[in-house]
């Protein structure tokens, strides 16, 4: 067993990896730590552990008195670098779920995020944690950046197209659209209920940070410069992303695109090829993630249609994922659970 | 008053429309009818109505009992045309909500909709009943197709890129989302709570019927043949429809085009252009339009956003505005609803 | 047109009363103010009143310089009390939407609130406005204190049994549940979508605030002492409220009972009584109070079923009521929105 | 392994039952069947199962062919009778999920369920499987029939009082509320998202089923004869019932009450005592039944929340416990999950 902690639990990224970390065979949690609420019972902040899993929260600090083999970190981005470079000599395999090791360079980091990365030097060794493109990096990695949910939607949808060099420059038109787990823990006018509920918008319109990430991946997949159109938006629902992507004027058949599709991801558990427009509540629980390609033949567009749960896939789920190959485990360890639905 | 009948009525455009001529100054309700609920009273269908509405319904040849100025036709598609037929003789004005009358051929109707016409001279003198478009054929109308709800909503997003040309054949992209009364009355599986509720979807990929509508409208505005890339999904809300359109490669600045949004359609009240992504909430149960624009210059894209309630700019509403104008009323009367919000 | 003034208005509540005012055709709005956002447009705060009612919000001072004849207070309770202090001798009547002079007397205001009241003499003249009791008192009120949403609910269910002395004390249940625009505009871990939705909790068990005001009016048309038991829910919706109350051992029958109600509201617009239970969207956007009777010939209980829209009877509707009847309108001015459904 | 069979695979619970018995380490599922849909895929039906159990559905009659070890009914009452009657002798351990068995006598079921009953010997050795009431008696069945979702929640709320001699005739009162799947899958005008959604109603007011379900099994745990006030309501979510339960004039303490219930469930696992009001999310995808314990002592009432799964607790998580009894499993097998939360 593999003694793991977990640092910061108080949203939902934080109680989902404690969930996962729980019901995996293979890791043992020996600690969760929240600044703000250290010496309460973990249960009490999230009353489904009731029983489960009462342990009092700790402070960062203590983790270092237990010699923990693995960290997964899940605190807000700028916050995350500071833990990064203070666990970075513990010895512990380190999984951030943060946005602080995403991209390529500080610079670009610095850039789209507005504020100073204080710990630069991380980028040297940090791995972007998609296995389906990072497999073998991913194993030998000490520091692992766990991918943005939209990015990880975004890019299994388009990556075989990149690869193939089939996508053109500012011509990728990705319409996402979010459960409001996606917006954080915090409560804020724009997560009240009575904001949320029977409503539905769009944000963030051509700023979204998530928009680099994606653009950096795929750039590098395609080996040319990629700019995307992304927007996203904001869906009454608690968990959940579907990736409505644009690709236009591809002269292939469907039939063509999708077999190169169900050859790239055929050793990939994770990503399923399906017939028919995948539905949120098909993926919801799982860390699977759902595509459908469906060619207009009047228009010569591909519509790919990329469905994952934003708290699995899309963010603790793959943490998982990552630790299992970081640590050689069966890739799909403690990942096999079947689609909450209804 | 102009003596106005419902016909069909157990739909929530049914419902909606009564709403709106009950509380209209200038409409007084005469009739309604329901071959299937011929004899229950309104307010059994519809519990809301409880002592505001408690005539019964009628069967559809009782219509001609009372000489009506104006009837409204809430019946489904390719039912709805042989009450037009039924009804040209009678010297009322007809708004026809189905999409009997929407498009400018019954052949193009007979190819998208997979069913015979069975009464073609009504494309004649059917006028699509867009009074952002066609403002003053409908005032002169007797027969006023009422657009769809998809088609509403992109066609007002497009419609002063298309007028000056600024659209590309098979480059615009149309994601659309809509509450789940635009999926109507009738139980379904697709519509059971429980499918909807916390749940996303797309359908009807590349083959939904609206897109011809929209196709063949923006051809007309633009002169020149304009394919599009239509996707509707299904949202867990009652009601609204967001479409939000990209429009790629587009020199001019976001502020002459926007200029050229408020220019287009500073003489028609119902269409707002507004700095933020408009919210469903903000035009539910208003017969408005709230656009914005977007653009990127990363990508040159323009990345627009067009809100409306599908019951009411979309069906009941848009119906109601063009009776208004058919019978020369002010256009606007008895559609001041403020948003219902929350 | 009655110089009208809204103070506080950033809530649902304020929100609401601006909707009634400006649809209201013998009210004319001249002052909305807010002390935390003065100055900026109240359409910035509540867009769905863009080019509807964009004026700036004013200080609470302000209110001063423009005599107004009418002052809808839609305060936080505690807050209220001063507020009414400041306008008694401004000449405005006042209808005051917070809890500060619900209640027969500060003392009891105190223990239930757990804070001391600022302004005691204003109980001396406060009414209690709830039409359906004290009509003819309101009508000659300058201080009117507009009921609470549950109270408003429950004390219509039970009224007609209260006055018939056919009430126990001890013995009445009142299993109540409201929408979240209940819990109020303010951003909370309680109010965050994803505690609400697809979620349901009761809360206040036996110390809820309105168990008083339920009591204290009860009592009084009873003439006889009577605790009640009153337990509130959380809905994952946005307004409305469901009072299913249970009267326990009464012989009557259940004609004689719902004749007695009939009777009891007959001049009473805002109440109906139906026959089958009452759906919280049948009452939506209204301000009406739906009630159905049942008795249970096996257990001789009573279950009475009382639905209201939290937002409108159970607040700013009935306080338009309330202005109607001090300005001696038709009670109904302004009121007769016909249910918002779907 | 035991080789196990479900019988009728399209409602709620079927597809509930699958996923529980595809992640039970010690059931092995051999078929599951459909009349209506044999020969199609399962996972066509329940898309979430895709790649996980794509077998074909099949006839009840082929069950037969594969000598069960255990199966499970998941059919309409009235429709599960005939089919308990065709395996009687099959050598199976049965868990009916209808209510075909679960009333004491057949003419208890005939007169409140309006209809005969074809398999009256059934009733000689079914056991009721609400296992915290009948552990041993369920080890030795080869009959159990499941209990309702409501009486679950119900019972076990009132359970210790009732041995405890503390409840009197006609003065219990359950106000319970329940997810939409506890309507079942069928689609229904009433089930329609549209009816649901922002929504909330009670319905068979004093005539619902699970009424007698619950009077019958707290009268033989009182050794007295009580009538019970059951009012079930229609919430707007999935899943999750809470029964919010009143019972007059106790003189005992809280603490005492609570004692008892802590004494009475301290061997049954899935019964948890918390000290604030369970929330349906903290029970979602459990087996749980949390229940919490106020006693108002200005009435001297006690308010009794007990909240469950009903697909779980209330269906197919109880039938697993159960078939863990009928084998002789650790009664937790297969039944660890952590709440869906959020």
């Amino acid at each position: 067993m593999i003694k793991t902690v977990i640092v910061g639990a108080t949203g939902f990224t934080g109680s989902e990896l404690v969930r996962l970390v729980l019901e995996h065979p293979l890791l043992s949690l020996e600690m969760v730590t929240s600044e703000s609420k250290a010496g309460q019972a973990f249960s009490r902040i999230h009353p489904q552990f009731l029983g489960l899993y009462d342990e009092p929260l700790h402070k960062m600090e203590e983790v270092f008195l237990i010699n923990p083999e693995l960290i997964f970190l899940a605190l807000p981005h700028g916050v995350s670098m500071d833990a990064v470079k203070r666990f970075k000599d513990s010895g512990a395999k380190i999984v951030d779920l943060s946005a602080d090791f995403r991209l390529d360079a500080p610079a670009t980091f610095e850039e789209w995020y507005h504020q100073p990365h204080s710990f630069k030097e991380g980028f040297d060794y940090a791995v972007y944690g998609l296995p389906e493109v990072h497999l073998n990096r991913i194993k030998e990695a000490s520091l692992v950046a766990n991918p943005g949910c939209y990015p990880t939607a975004s890019i299994l949808g388009l990556l075989p197209l990149a690869e193939a060099g089939l996508l053109a420059d500012k011509s990728v038109f990705i319409d996402a659209k979010s459960g409001t787990t996606g917006a954080g823990v915090k409560a804020k006018e724009g997560t009240h209920f009575c904001s949320v509920n029977d409503n539905f918008k769009a944000y963030g319109i051509a700023t979204h940070r998530h928009t680099i990430e994606i653009e950096e991946k795929l750039t590098k997949a395609a080996n040319s410069s990629l700019a995307i159109q992304f927007t996203p938006h904001l869906l009454p629902i608690d968990r959940g992303i579907l990736a409505s992507i644009y690709v236009p004027f591809i002269e292939e058949s469907e039939e063509k695109i999708l077999r190169m599709y169900k050859e790239r991801y055929q050793s990939h558990p994770f990503v399923q090829l399906v017939d028919s427009p995948p539905e949120l509540k098909h993926v919801r629980g799982t860390n699977n993630c759902r595509i459908s390609i469906k060619k207009d033949y009047r228009t010569k567009n591909f519509i790919i249609l990329s469905a994952i749960d934003n708290l699995m896939k899309g963010a603790a789920g793959q943490a998982v994922q990552n630790a299992n190959l970081m640590f050689n485990f069966e890739e799909t360890c403690g990942l096999n659970q079947i689609a909450f639905r209804p």
